[in-house]
C-alpha cells in the first residue's frame, strides 16, 4: 500500500489575508443592478440587510483584504487544512498523474462553508447586530452559520425548505445543537411565507421562498441582518483561504497544478481553491486548466445563459449578470443538494465567459461511483457535491494514463458525506437514476429573464 | 471570544512505538483461562482466531512495542491528532481549571477505533489472511474495520446486531461504502445463528450472538481470522498512540495533567489516553487522578464484581478476570451504544481494583446536557459516549471554580456525533429518560458467573 502523503502547515502559516480577484480581472464585472430602477446598486441599497464591512468587501477591488484576528483565531480550530497527495488512488488507477486534494471536510460543520460563516458572523457581531437570518436547503450552510453564531454570540434563524426540514431531521438537530432556531419555510412568521401558505397551505417550500422570508425578516428589523452562503463576491473572497493555503502547500512539495478542479453550485467552493492560482495566471504567471464541474441535472455553466437575472424566485434581490437557468428553474431531485442553484457566482460566470474556466457536467450515478472508488482508496467518503470534482479528477487521471502524461491535478474535497448516507444507501441499493431536465423545460425557465 | 489554542505535532513526531502497561504493573494480571480446562490459555489456543503477531502482543510484557511502518503510514492520514485547550469552555464555565482534550474524531471513521483496526488489519494481511470477521453493535467498530480492510485489501464480514442493522442503515451504508459485507445477526450463515433462529425466528439479535457468529466463521476457515475492537490487551496497546501523543503535546505547552478522564465501554479509549501517564506514575513519576466514566445504565466498574467471566453471552470465549455485570446482563436501551458491554478490559479492571483508577457513573440526560454545553462552546458535537467524559470534566471544572483551584484536566474526545444525531434529536425533543437496571436484575445477571 502506498504511504500517506499529507502536507500540513503550521498555524503560523495560516493566511493573513484573503485574495480578491476583482483586482486582477482583465475586464471589470458587469454592475449589479437595482431591480426597480435598473441602476447600479449602491452600498446604501444593501445596508438594511448586510453589515457595512461585508458591503465594502462585496465592492472592493483591493487585491489583499486582511483576515481579522478573531476570525483567524476561530479558523485555527481546524485550519490550516491538510493537502493530501492521493497516492493510494493514483495506485488504484495506475496513473502517472500526481493527484492532490485539499480537504475542507475537517471543519466542525464538515465542509468549506464555515470559511465564510465565521467572518460574516464576526462582522455582524462587530457592528452590533444581534440576529442573522438565512435560508438553507440541504443544510450545510445553515449548520455552518449555526456554528459561527455560537462562536460570536449571535442568534441564528434558519429558514429551512419545508421538505428538507421534514426529510433531514439530523441536519436540523445539528443546527439546534448549536442553539440556532430552525423554521420550516414557508412559515407564518413573514408576509412572504403567509402569502404562499394562503395560496398553497401544503407547500413544501423552495429555496426561493426561504430566501424571501429570511431577507424580509432582516430588512424589517434594525438588529437583524441576512447572510448568504455562496454566489456573492465577499463569500468567494472568504473561501480563498483554501486556495492560498494550497499554494504554500504545493510549494512545500515543489509542485504546481496543471489542472485545478472544483464542483460548482453557487461557485464559492470552486473559486476558493481556483482564484488564487487564476490570479497568478492573470498577473502573468503560469497557465492552468481550471475545470468547474456541475451536475448534468442543474447545468448552469454548461447549458445556461450568461445574462442578468434575479438571485431568487421571488424577485426581491438585485439583478446580477451571471450564468443562469432562469430564476424559475426547478432542478430534478438529485442528491447533491448543494449544487441545485439556478444561477452562478458573477465572478465565476464572468471568467467562464472570458474563457479562463472550462465547465463540465456529469450525471449523479457516475459521480457516486467515482466517490466510492475514492473512498475505498483514500478512506474518506466524500459529500455528493464533492463527488463531481472526484469524477472529473479520475477521468483526467485515466486520460493521463492512456496518454502517458504526468500532470499535477488539484481538486477540492469540499466536505465529507457523513450527513448524506441516505444518498449512498440509495445508490448502493440501485435506487438512484440520472435525471435530466428537458430542453423545453429549460427554454421555458430561460424565457422569464428580466428585460435589462 | 477566547482564541483557539490547539497543539499540533509534526508528522515526524508520530510515535514509533506503543506503550504496554503490562511492563509496569505492580502485580501481574490474573491469567486468562481456557473455558473448558480452566488452565491458562496458550498462544496455540488462540491461533485459530488471531494472527500470531497479535497473540504475541496480547501476552507481551515488553514496555515498548514498535509500530510497523505501514501502520504509521496509514495512521498519518489523520495522526498526530490535535490536542485542544478548551479555552471557550473554560470561559463559559468561568473556571480557573485548564481543560485539555485530545480529539480522536478526526479519523476517517470519526472515532479512536481505527487506531487498532489498522494494525489488526495490517498483521492479518502480513500473515496471509484474506478475510476478517467481527461483530458490531452501534457500528463504530465495524466502520473502522471496514476502512482498515479497504486499506489492506482484506474482505471484512461484519455481523451486525439485527436491531442495529435495521435501525442504523447509515452505519451499514458507511461500512458497505468501503466494500465490507454486513450481515444481520442472527443469520443463517453460521450454526450459532441458525440455532437461535430455529428457536426465535424473530430474534433481534445481541452482541453476544454476533460474537459467536463471527468467531465461528473465523475458527472454521483457514484464511479467515477474527478481530475485536476493545477489551483485550493488544487493543488497549494500540490505543496508547493517543496518550503518547498527548504527553508530547502537553510538554510543548509546559503542562501536566492533574486529572485524566475518559469514558469506558470495553476500556480501550480510556486506557489509550490514560496508560502512558499511569505508566509514568507506576515508574515513580507524578501522581495523577485517573477517572473512568461509565453510564449509570451499564455500571461495570462502579457496581460490577471483579471476577472471572466469559466475554460473550454464548460462553465460547476464554474466561478473564474483570469487572463484570455478568455475561447475561442486558443493559437498557440508552444511547451510548459503545458503552453497553457487560465486562471491562482486564487491565483497566485490575488497575481499578488496585486503586489506581477511580470509576464514576452518570445518567444519559446529564451527559447529553454536558455534550451540548461543550458543542456550543467548542464547536464540536461529541459522540454520546464521549459526553460521559465531557460531563465528568465539566463537573470537575465547576468544583475547581468553587474551590478556587487551578487544575489541569485532560480528557479524550473519542469521537464526533455525526452518526448519532437521532440521539440528539430525541434529547432535544425531550424524548429521552434515564434508565436504570434494578438491583434484582443486576444480582440475577451476576449469579451466572462461572465457578473458577
Amino acid at each position: 500500500m502506498p504511504e500517506t502523503v499529507k502536507t500540513v502547515l503550521a498555524e503560523s502559516q495560516l493566511p493573513r489575508h484573503w485574495y480578491n480577484i476583482n483586482a486582477d480581472l482583465p475586464e471589470p464585472l458587469a454592475p449589479v443592478l437595482n431591480p426597480q430602477t435598473h441602476e447600479p446598486v449602491t452600498p446604501d441599497d444593501l445596508a438594511p440587510i448586510f453589515p457595512r464591512a461585508v458591503i465594502e468587501q462585496e465592492m472592493s477591488t483591493e487585491r489583499e483584504i486582511g483576515i481579522p484576528g478573531p476570525v483567524r483565531d476561530a479558523y485555527r480550530q481546524w485550519r490550516p487544512t491538510p493537502l493530501y497527495r492521493a497516492r493510494r488512488l493514483e495506485h488504484a488507477l495506475q496513473t502517472p498523474a500526481r493527484i492532490y486534494y485539499k480537504y475542507e471536510g475537517v471543519s466542525p460543520a464538515g465542509s468549506h462553508k464555515p470559511n465564510t460563516a465565521i467572518p460574516q458572523a464576526f462582522y455582524n457581531h462587530a457592528e452590533g447586530v444581534r440576529r442573522i437570518t438565512t435560508e438553507t436547503g440541504a443544510g450545510q450552510w445553515g449548520s455552518s452559520l449555526a456554528l459561527a453564531g455560537a462562536m460570536f454570540e449571535l442568534e441564528i434563524a434558519v429558514y429551512m425548505v419545508r421538505v428538507s426540514y421534514e426529510q433531514k431531521p439530523y441536519r436540523r438537530a445539528f443546527m439546534e445543537s448549536f442553539g440556532a432556531h430552525c423554521i420550516a419555510s414557508p412559515s407564518d412568521t413573514t408576509a412572504a411565507g403567509r402569502a404562499v401558505l394562503a395560496e398553497h397551505p401544503d407547500s413544501t417550500g423552495s429555496l426561493g421562498i426561504a430566501i424571501s422570508e429570511a431577507v424580509e425578516l432582516a430588512a424589517e428589523r434594525e438588529d437583524t441582518k441576512y447572510a448568504l452562503g455562496s454566489v456573492l463576491n465577499h463569500v468567494l473572497l472568504h473561501q480563498t483561504v483554501a486556495g492560498l493555503e494550497a499554494q504554500v502547500q504545493l510549494e512545500m512539495v515543489d509542485d504546481y497544478p496543471d489542472m485545478v478542479i472544483g464542483c460548482t453550485g453557487g461557485g464559492s467552493n470552486f473559486a476558493g481553491l481556483a482564484f488564487p492560482f487564476l490570479g497568478e495566471q492573470l498577473r502573468g504567471g503560469r497557465k492552468v486548466d481550471f475545470v468547474a464541474v456541475e451536475p448534468a441535472a442543474c447545468p448552469t455553466l454548461t447549458r445556461g445563459r450568461f445574462a442578468y437575472d434575479w438571485g431568487d424566485t421571488g424577485h426581491l434581490t438585485p439583478l446580477t449578470k451571471m450564468h443562469t437557468l432562469g430564476s424559475g428553474f426547478v432542478p430534478p431531485g438529485f442528491h447533491a443538494g448543494g449544487l441545485r442553484y439556478h444561477g452562478m457566482a458573477p465572478q465565476v460566470s464572468h471568467l467562464t465567459a472570458l474563457g479562463y474556466i472550462r465547465p463540465r457536467a456529469y450525471g449523479q450515478l457516475e459521480c457516486f461511483a467515482a466517490g466510492l472508488e475514492f473512498a475505498r482508496a483514500e478512506g474518506i467518503i466524500p459529500a455528493p457535491e464533492a463527488n463531481h470534482a472526484v469524477k472529473a479528477t479520475i477521468d483526467e487521471a485515466i486520460r493521463c494514463r492512456e496518454a502517458g502524461e504526468s500532470k499535477a491535478l488539484l481538486f477540492n474535497l469540499c466536505g465529507h458525506g457523513h450527513f448524506d448516507m441516505q444518498a449512498y444507501t440509495d445508490y448502493l441499493a440501485g435506487r438512484l437514476s440520472d435525471e435530466h431536465t428537458s430542453d423545453a423545460e429549460q427554454a421555458m425557465a430561460l424565457s422569464g429573464l428580466p428585460q435589462v
